[in-house]
């Protein structure tokens, strides 16, 4: 028996209703020793730049031959399109909105500008909008391309069928900027938070690479956290860690950094060296 | 290696506790390749309707051969009874307390009443009560019948014991009335809202199918909404549609149709003819 | 194909972010046959006590043969030990934090005294400092042993690696004392709250096998339950039974016992004959 693939989902459906069993149901039905791994159900509401940040800090975990679907589609059934793309890293599919942001390299998606854009697939990598019928489930409801178009392509992909026969080829996605705060003149670092884990961690988009190599000080709202520690036991109170994602943190030991600063994702940080 | 059965779980006992994972660990140790996919463990305590719905809503994406438990069972350890039925679409698992209504068609449960109550197995399908103590866990717990019964049944099954050998045959089960909204005279539809879902959708019991073909007009509370949409994204404001499992749902384009209403699962809803 | 042995999991990482899925990744990176059961991920942050209760509560029903990764963690990268404990019933992977005290049989544990201290292995059992830096992922985190030494550890052991590999013998844990609550002189029993399950069941530390033969009187803060019943379903209002582990448990039927009465974990409960 050869090996199978992983498949893994991450979408804002929850747990509670029936629409994750259903699109593991119909990825099952058509191949029925799929691997199946949740990444995350919890996304927000239709934050798709939350979706992307989660399957993002989860990739490089996964073999590399794993087949990632993310759905976070708030324009279901409209004109975006249904896409999937295969990297290095992996196959990817899901709605062409940016939540598949994760299977490009930061230095293309830097070309995507600020929010979000389009941006050329690099080479190594190639992409089809799924838009064969062939490869459907069907009839395809208006609502729910999770389960009667990302799921079949993707057991379809775990079975060995070619990218190629899935649909168009495409040149272009659409992606987000990278997750990557900005660097001003000065060098400090610009960044906010991008998630908030089950402790109340603060996790932003500054990267540990990034930080100066002197004293630092974080500031968020009106805090200050002056050096780095790391670990979350070596410090009592609210304490600045870089994270097991390659990200700054914040966290407070025994307690919940968010509930504590009242802060929310989207909030400013700010890093910069001691004076 | 055969292809196995997939072995699905629909409880209300949460991901928090450990009883989900033990009736995992039963299933394993009697059959260690088993398949299982958990379809919601976030029925509302004892909700035997909501139980019932979310598990219908599943079954058309699971493979004909699948093996459904569903537990949602306020009588635990009394004189309700454990079954099983077999069924073209599958079999299923559980208290005999209407939770496996889904195993039956609409035409059957018509049969039991606007509540609930017992109704014939037709011609095609078998049950039995799980009567036999070979095929249960030992010692039997009174008051978890999922992990000590069902488990044990469900494991059995998808090793190739036939259903016969689980115990007394039986021919009548509990049933809820189907899903299906009434129509009244005047060709209006009077129906409820069943479940909410975690964008805060209302999903009723009025079938796309059973809607008037003219323009319509929904009423939920003292809300009306005017036409049909077809996708989340088509319209701003309270939106009327049908969704991905062929039932009416009320939706708010980006929030949630459940916190901006204030309704709960049992408010009315009706539909009816622009005038 | 060798029949796999399970690994689980038990954490206080949420299904909200991506550590759990990251330590499947690294799983099914080794060991693509993995069969992993999550038992929970719903362990309050950083109580070592809860996240043993719930795993030992399942033990029982795992093949004896399971890998049980428990990872409630509040001390990670600092110098408490990542250790490997293999015994008759299973082998368990962790910090050495008394989180893997369901490894131990409760002889040994009494002897750990009330809180938590250093206990020696019992004969039959071995165990291992994670020390070997080849069964660890590279680099390891200082935040993160769950996904860096635990995963790996338990996907080696799975594919048949020695626990001797994995790193020098040890021969003492930590341990909490065992989940029994004391017998005073007067014969009756005073335990507390390790647990509240989704239904709002109070779950205590007192044993079934413990109770008083004869008619008993359940105390909880001013609330006074006489009797002891057989489910759930045999009583309305406040119930005192025997679960489905073995513990006392006090219910409310058609409610939540600890929202009526307004108590938490580590609340006290008394059991006394009826005079």
């Amino acid at each position: 028996m050869p090996r199978q693939p992983v498949i893994t989902l991450t979408t804002d459906f929850g747990l509670a209703d029936p629409y994750v069993a259903s699109m593991k149901g119909v990825i099952l039905s058509l191949n029925p020793q799929a691997v199946i791994v949740d990444v995350s159900h919890a996304v927000r509401p239709q934050r798709i730049e939350q979706g992307a940040f989660l399957l993002e800090a989860c990739i490089p975990y996964f073999p590399p031959g794993s087949i990632h679907i993310a759905v976070v589609d708030p324009a279901v059934g409209s004109h975006r399109r249904a896409i999937a793309v295969r990297t290095p890293s992996g196959t990817f599919v899901g709605p062409d909105n940016g939540v598949l942001s994760p299977a490009l390299p930061e230095d293309v998606r830097s070309g995507a500008g600020d929010a979000s854009g389009r941006v050329r697939l690099p080479e190594g990598s190639s992409g089809v909008a799924l838009s064969d019928p062939r490869y459907h489930r069907q009839p395809v409801s208006d609502t729910f391309h999770g389960r009667d178009i990302f799921a079949p392509a993707a057991a379809h992909l775990s079975l060995g069928v070619p990218l190629s026969d899935l649909g168009e080829p495409v040149d272009e996605v659409v992606a987000l900027a990278p997750f990557r705060a900005h660097r001003k003149p000065d060098g400090s670092r610009n960044g906010h938070i991008v998630h908030i884990d089950v402790f109340g961690n603060l996790i932003t988009d500054i990267r540990g690479e990034d930080l100066p190599s002197a004293e630092l000080i974080v500031q968020v709202k009106d805090r200050q956290i002056e050096g780095l520690q790391h670990t979350y036991a070596s410090s009592k109170g609210m304490t600045a860690l870089v994270g097991s994602s390659g990200f700054l943190e914040i966290a407070l030991a025994g307690g919940s950094a968010a509930a504590e600063l009242g802060v929310d994702i989207g909030q400013p940080v700010v890093v910069r060296s001691s004076p």
